[in-house]
């Protein structure tokens, strides 16, 4: 216990943070079904996908839309949402408004989509300092242009005090889909690297550092960024990455989880390669958290052929945010659906989707 | 006060559903800057639009992408968002679910688009029941459906209980826009003629009538409908259909202000030629509204051409979202950018903008 973070907070009760076993078919609404695991998953597959109708291809953050009809061979749109409810609104490298913007462009570039417009819509609750809706609305302004896009187009809408929480932004976004540019989470193949475009962990820890009546001296920043450059610069390298995924909630243990389901390989990863970044270690031991269930807003897993690894490796690293890129694994005939760690010792552990929530309301 | 619905209501207190007037230049967030009036207008241009930038094109619902350069001459996507928080969830004739989707669809349609998919974003209050989650879905499902569309991509975030009010869905979607179709607000010209689609104020005095602990035995329903059909038989009339604008939230009244002001021309209403259905009257009467300020979902007005204008309300008429279709006034080049109602005895009154908020989440 000796390695923790000196922690100056005070109001600390680590008690009301303990989150339940969740109920598997619960009668309503848990915190769990917006983890990002196999609650989120559940909701989707029991309610959602039946009322809304199931899509053609695989279930990713972006659906792609064949324009061919109206545009002419090969004109492919990107389309994509996400709700933001991160509390507290600011945190240490960012605020709802730029992790709302870098979470839909980031979506729109897992699917190897160029962001071209973005919307935003706000539901407001009363009494909100207007102060604030302007700081985080110069966040969302400022994060678009730094990903090369813009708003195009919005609402507002307003709720009585306590029936929100200061505010909640969903974006969407839509981008175009280059030709020959495919990369799908069912299409993850045998003997294909897992890259990771540097340490994970660092949003989440970020943001719970500053609520729960905590006050870690970590000096840890989030890592929201937008990863629209950073894809085109891998695909610029190698226009036939099979695999992109973001791992957000539900930290890289969902991403990769979701690729192994979808492509049916199994996926191996070598744990000490995995870089997780000292202070995010400490405190998920303190916490009894998993770095690898842990969000996060500004990396990217890329599944490419072994062929062409060291060439987007190298792209990776060229680019600003992907400085700390990494091989950690790789895609095998064996375990298919199952994502297995190995450690430095050649033990193994098989890595499941996290099942219910560790960190409500991340992004 | 005979002719007022008869009111089954218990714990009526009309004292609570009062409205102060609002502050101008508030510190922090009011109901009104929902209301879809002045206040709203202020929000927008004075902390919105220098946050995330101005448009090039007028201030619509949605914007109009120009794609030439991606898809060839004359390509043209129409982006909008919704956020939706209307309470209660369910009311006679409709519910938030399929509000949402009709509210979507028809921003796309007033900028002459066709739904061609939609994103659907869910914030969960932790606690709800999953039937009502379930019960919203497929309103939204079949909504989609009926508006001949469907939900590509979604969402899904989990607030603990007291931070949310059972859900909000925010709903955004992208149409293509034909060729030679361009209704903008900043098109009316005087001449033009003023065609609304039916009568107005159904959809805010359903929703008002079950809640605020009200039961008023009016067995009005809500107008919620998609109107993308109903534009497609109007433009077939008239390709050139100068300017559409479905009145929800500000009603009627912001619906007409918004297009006086952005095209620069009079709009002269005659008052007895605008359908108030007689329950409307009444319980605007009854609780001092005004119907041209009461929101709708499944209408819509259109300046068309004077030439044009039989064949445009017949192609209205002739269609099941249209039935009530008539002419209600006119484009002068008299008081420019102001909206004038005339009695049936010849006085008129100016229509100004809602100030703040009659109905707080009404949509």
């Amino acid at each position: 216990m000796t390695d923790h973070p000196p922690m100056t907070g005070h109001d600390l009760d680590p008690a009301s943070w303990s989150c339940p076993a969740p109920v598997r078919n619960p009668p309503t609404v848990l915190l769990g079904h917006g983890s990002g695991g196999a609650m989120t998953a559940e909701l989707i597959e029991q309610i959602f996908l039946p009322a809304l109708g199931r899509p053609d291809g695989p279930l990713t953050d972006s659906a792609v839309l064949d324009l061919s009809a109206a545009f002419g061979a090969g004109g492919r749109l990107a389309f994509t949402t996400d709700a933001h409810v991160v509390r507290p609104l600011f945190f240490p490298g960012g605020c709802i408004g730029d992790l709302a913007v870098n979470g839909t462009v980031n979506d729109l570039a897992m699917v190897g989509a160029r962001p071209i417009a973005l919307s935003c819509a706000f539901v407001l609750e009363e009494g909100t300092d207007l102060a604030v809706v302007e700081r985080v609305a110069r966040a969302v302004g400022d994060a678009a242009r730094a990903a090369g896009t813009r708003v195009v187009t919005g609402d507002t809408k307003v709720v009585e005090a306590g029936r929100g929480d200061g505010l909640y932004v969903t974006t969407a976004g839509i981008g175009l889909v280059p030709r020959g540019v495919d990369p799908r989470p069912d299409r993850a193949a045998p003997g294909d690297v897992v890259l990771l475009s540097g340490p994970i962990g660092a949003h989440g820890i970020a943001v719970l550092s500053v609520r729960e009546g905590m006050d870690f001296s970590t000096g840890l920043l989030s890592d929201t960024a937008p990863l629209a450059g950073l894809v085109e610069a891998m695909l610029r390298a190698d226009p036939d990455v099979h695999a992109l995924r973001d791992p957000t909630r539900g930290g890289l243990a969902a991403a990769l989880n979701e690729i192994a389901v979808a492509s049916g390989v199994g996926i191996e990863i070598e744990d000490a390669a995995v870089p997780v970044p000292d202070q995010v270690s400490a405190v998920c031991s303190l916490l009894g958290l998993d770095p690898w269930c842990v969000a996060n807003e500004g990396r990217l897993v890329a599944l490419v052929r072994e062929e062409r690894a060291q060439d987007v490796l190298a792209a990776l690293r060229a680019h600003p945010a992907g400085v700390g890129a990494v091989a950690v694994g790789r895609c095998t005939d064996r375990d298919p659906g199952l994502v297995v760690a190995r450690s430095a010792y050649g033990s193994t552990r098989i890595v499941d989707l996290p099942l219910g929530e560790q960190l409500p309301r991340i992004c």
